[in-house]
């Protein structure tokens, strides 16, 4: 058997590796239009920042040790420039001319692209992306080498956060410009608020809701770059507005993709051409949760799928069940994880939901060093089944959104996280985990003990006497920022004063986080009163508000 | 309703606060005999050693602050020392006398004290156990009036091992005494071999396999403890030698307990009598695993139990489905985690089990402060049901654990951890996760791509010639230790001396951590060779084995 794999990336040399641990007999070949195959390029934005020091620490196999210990015929600077699926040969260019190749199986592992904005002033030497090795060398040579003042990164997702980060670390002041109203899309508004916030603290300036139309030469040798509400001076640009599926190729061969331009796979990850696998970011996916079709390009599911690409080539059945998006962010200390679906995704796929915010600390409160855990929980009305969640914080955030992600794979409940048997010392978490409380407080909302109201339900609330609005936190906190229209009585004083509350008429509860505000509902529920707890409580409904109210086109002159 | 609750820790707690969330009206009166409630025992270690400064942080609720939020009717310093069930009532004595209460329903919560063993010179007002909050203050106020230069403590469980690290960290040099062969009971003694040397590192003396037959007062003001083999001269002794569930007051009233003295519960936490309920380090446990019985006392469970029994008497049906020993330990940088069954477990209950030991990165090994992570998983053979994981390491180690230890709530199998899709970046994992790779070395096996054998196998294979023992690490790992009678090749030179290799043998590979051997191994599968793969590799073998051959009885004078 002669397989041929075109691009020795993630999927490509994941695919690669496993063919060969099947079937020490085929014949492999791995065919890299770059220099490097198998590289590191989720580490490419530390080796920008200097926490990866060697550009040799980026390439996990060289050619010549993936020849040498997997007996594959690999070669770098060999682009495929055409798929001829009758013939089964691909067309490859090198230094040296093209040739074709045959195949009985071909891989398709092309990647993606990063988006290219047809901006005027584009190309410019210094306007960056960030995808492959020799990107990420032009970077952080021209850091090291010009020394500039500024950047401005166009695109707050992943990559542009990460690079925005390490050119933080790296001295230069740094502007993220999106335009969306918030930085990672795959996070809802309001739990980017917290990111947002804590980004402006550690020096990183943020422009939202605009966008970019131009980049030009400006004055003093600077950058221009032209938005639609004002403009930045700046000394370079890295645009990360975005990749796309790289699949021109499969498109010219006649392979079936997606609108979008993503190559449709079976479970298996066959193409529509019986010959033809495809794996990693070129491919569309099905998504766990709701079983629709997505695009969802992540190093994880990538490797993944290569490797169940040769479990199939070399016979043995094996299928890929669909993608969840578990994804985590490092931004200085803070950590931003999530999993499944957000509320625009659950929404999309008419999905009966509600959801709950928690604020739970990472470890015993009475040990040190532990930090708050932002959470929210999406569930299906109902069943409680658990559809995603998002979670914002410092250490153990990473461990929360994986376990989560873990009982979302299995399918499970919101009822299930209250009986998950976590590892407990002071150190590494409470006797409750905060996995176990968002558990707790959505069965509270299922089994009818409580209801709530969100962030967004406040404006709305009738002012005009119908109903009650109380804050059961202190007097202190109270002074420090209260909701209008609320009224004060702290929880511990709360039965003392409850012939003071009209029973005829609705209450609506707030306190710090929503736990306090959840025993007084309970002894409200306790004397007859129809009851509603606001989730996340004052310290998540200021943290949004004071965000919405930001100025909606904030430009910094640098 | 009237509801009587003894014991004001965790377990009944958790159930005196749930049942008021449940029933505003109800009377709750909670007794306890000591001075404070919800006391946090799992930091009194860490209160010895000075990481949590004050002692009022040790108390979640203070008896004051749990009327007031709760209007539950807090009694301290109230022993409950007589149930009887005929009556419904219980006798309460305090220091100003005994009176009798009456119940509707009694929720039993005393806990578990510390195993006192009749030792000859005991008590001694040098020797401690800890268990609640005046036994930590003593301890602590000891080491710092009195400047002990040493301490021995008396058995290595999860109490002994971090009252020791937290001894150590007082300036204290601290021996642990154990009776068997290794520290943490729940780890299997392979596992352990890591924890103890990595003790040794930090300067803790072990003293296994060796037991206490008395403490002495001794010559220069110093204690003699007295061992089986030898004794240590010290200034002053913590014995942890395990705790039993408290219920003389349980056996008493007639209800009914496990030979070990455990109360016996259903899984709504009823006892044998209708109006009571039981909770927490008392009552015997249902095993998640093996549905068998078993007595496992620990804080995340008896919170969940508290809650449960509550729900229960409130008439909302709720159920505890198990324990299966989730648990975490610090030590020093260390973190040691467990879930699930050891390998005494899996024998015990009969099942068909094989293990895995793997040896993975933290995160990815590019990205800087990655530390390796030591995991043995066993399962069921056939099925691949997960059974249990025990896991060594430093950052990460908790994480994976909670990973493990949902999987196995999810009744997951193998095959289910290759498809787990776990947040990835750099500084959080690698594309595929330790526990993906766990599942995937475990899917081989179960697949039959590789036989194994484990490291209690190397010492039984034949030197005779009838099979190939086969090296496939570098000269330099090789020169640097070496298994006996193993011959070496090079992983990336086997293709090339396989005409070395006798087909008609069986061989018998390693390699340093047993992904290189099952490279080879797949190469020699490949070539016809019935091949067999050492699990865990040289790495674990050697760890293993050299703590098998440390002295039976050490004993260090301090």
């Amino acid at each position: 058997m002669k397989v041929v794999i075109v691009g020795g990336v993630a999927g490509g040399a994941s695919a690669a590796a496993r063919l060969r641990r099947l079937d020490e007999n085929a014949e492999i070949i791995l065919l890299e239009r770059g220099a490097y195959i198998s590289f590191a390029n989720c580490g490419l934005p530390y080796y920008v920042g200097g926490a990866i020091t060697k550009k040799s620490a980026l390439t996990l196999q060289t050619p010549e040790s993936f020849r040498t210990r997997f007996g594959i015929d690999v070669r770098v600077n060999s682009e495929v420039t055409a798929v001829h699926p009758a013939e089964k040969t691909v067309e490859v260019r090198t230094a040296d001319g093209t040739y074709t190749e045959s195949y009985d199986k071909l891989i398709l592992s092309p990647g993606a692209e990063p988006v290219q904005p047809p901006l005027p002033g584009l190309p410019n030497g210094r306007v960056f992306t960030l995808r492959t090795i020799p990107d990420a060398v032009r970077i952080r040579d021209y850091v090291d080498e010009e020394f500039p003042d500024s950047a401005v990164v166009i695109g707050g997702g992943y990559i542009g956060v990460e690079m925005a980060e390490n050119l933080k670390q790296s001295g230069v002041e740094t502007t993220i410009v999106e335009l969306s109203d918030h930085l990672i899309a795959p996070l809802d508004f309001d739990m980017a608020c917290e990111v947002h916030q804590y980004a402006r603290s550690q020096g990183l300036n943020l422009v939202l809701k605009n966008g970019v139309k131009a980049v030009e030469e400006g004055a003093g040798g600077k950058l221009t770059v032209k938005l639609n509400e004002g403009e930045i001076e700046t000394d370079m640009v890295i645009l990360s507005v975005g990749v796309r599926p790289d699949t021109a190729l499969a498109k010219a061969a006649g392979l079936a993709c997606s609108p979008r331009g993503a190559i449709l796979v079976d479970s298996r990850m066959h193409t529509s051409d019986e010959n033809i696998y495809a794996v990693g970011d070129a491919v569309q996916i099905t998504d766990f949760v709701t079983k629709q079709p997505g695009y969802v390009p992540l190093a994880g599911p990538a490797n993944k799928q290569g490797r169940i690409a040769a479990d199939n080539i070399c016979g043995f059945p094996s299928e890929y069940k669909g993608t969840q998006g578990s994804s985590v962010l490092k931004l200085f200390d803070m950590t931003i994880a999530m999993t499944g679906l957000n509320e625009r995704a659950a929404q999309a796929a008419g999905l009966d939901y509600d959801k709950m915010y928690t604020y739970n600390q990472s470890h015993a409160s009475y040990y040190p060093g532990g930090h708050g855990i932002s959470m929210k929980v999406l569930y299906e009305k109902g069943t409680g089944r658990l559809l995603g969640a998002q979670l914002i914080g410092y250490d153990g955030v990473d461990k929360r959104c994986d376990v989560l992600a873990t009982a979302i794979r299995a399918n499970m409940t919101a009822f299930d996280l209250t009986e998950l048997e976590l590892c407990y010392a002071p150190p590494f978490g409470s006797a409750k985990d905060p996995v176990n409380y968002a558990g707790y407080a959505i069965e509270n909302v299922l089994t009818g003990k409580v209801k709530t109201f969100h962030w967004h339900d406040v404006a709305t609330l009738p002012r005009d006497g119908s109903v009650t609005l109380l804050d059961v936190r202190t007097p202190a906190e109270r002074a420090a920022g209260a909701i209008d229209g609320f009224t004060g009585i702290p929880l511990d004083e709360l039965r003392q004063h409850l012939d003071e509350l009209d029973p005829s008429k609705p209450i609506y509860v707030h306190c710090q986080s929503g736990l306090r505000s959840y025993l007084a509902c309970r002894i409200l529920s306790g004397h007859g009163f129809d009851c509603y707890n606001l989730t996340g409580g004052y310290r998540f409904y200021s943290l949004v508000t004071k965000e919405q109210k930001a100025p909606d086109h904030p430009c910094y002159e640098i």
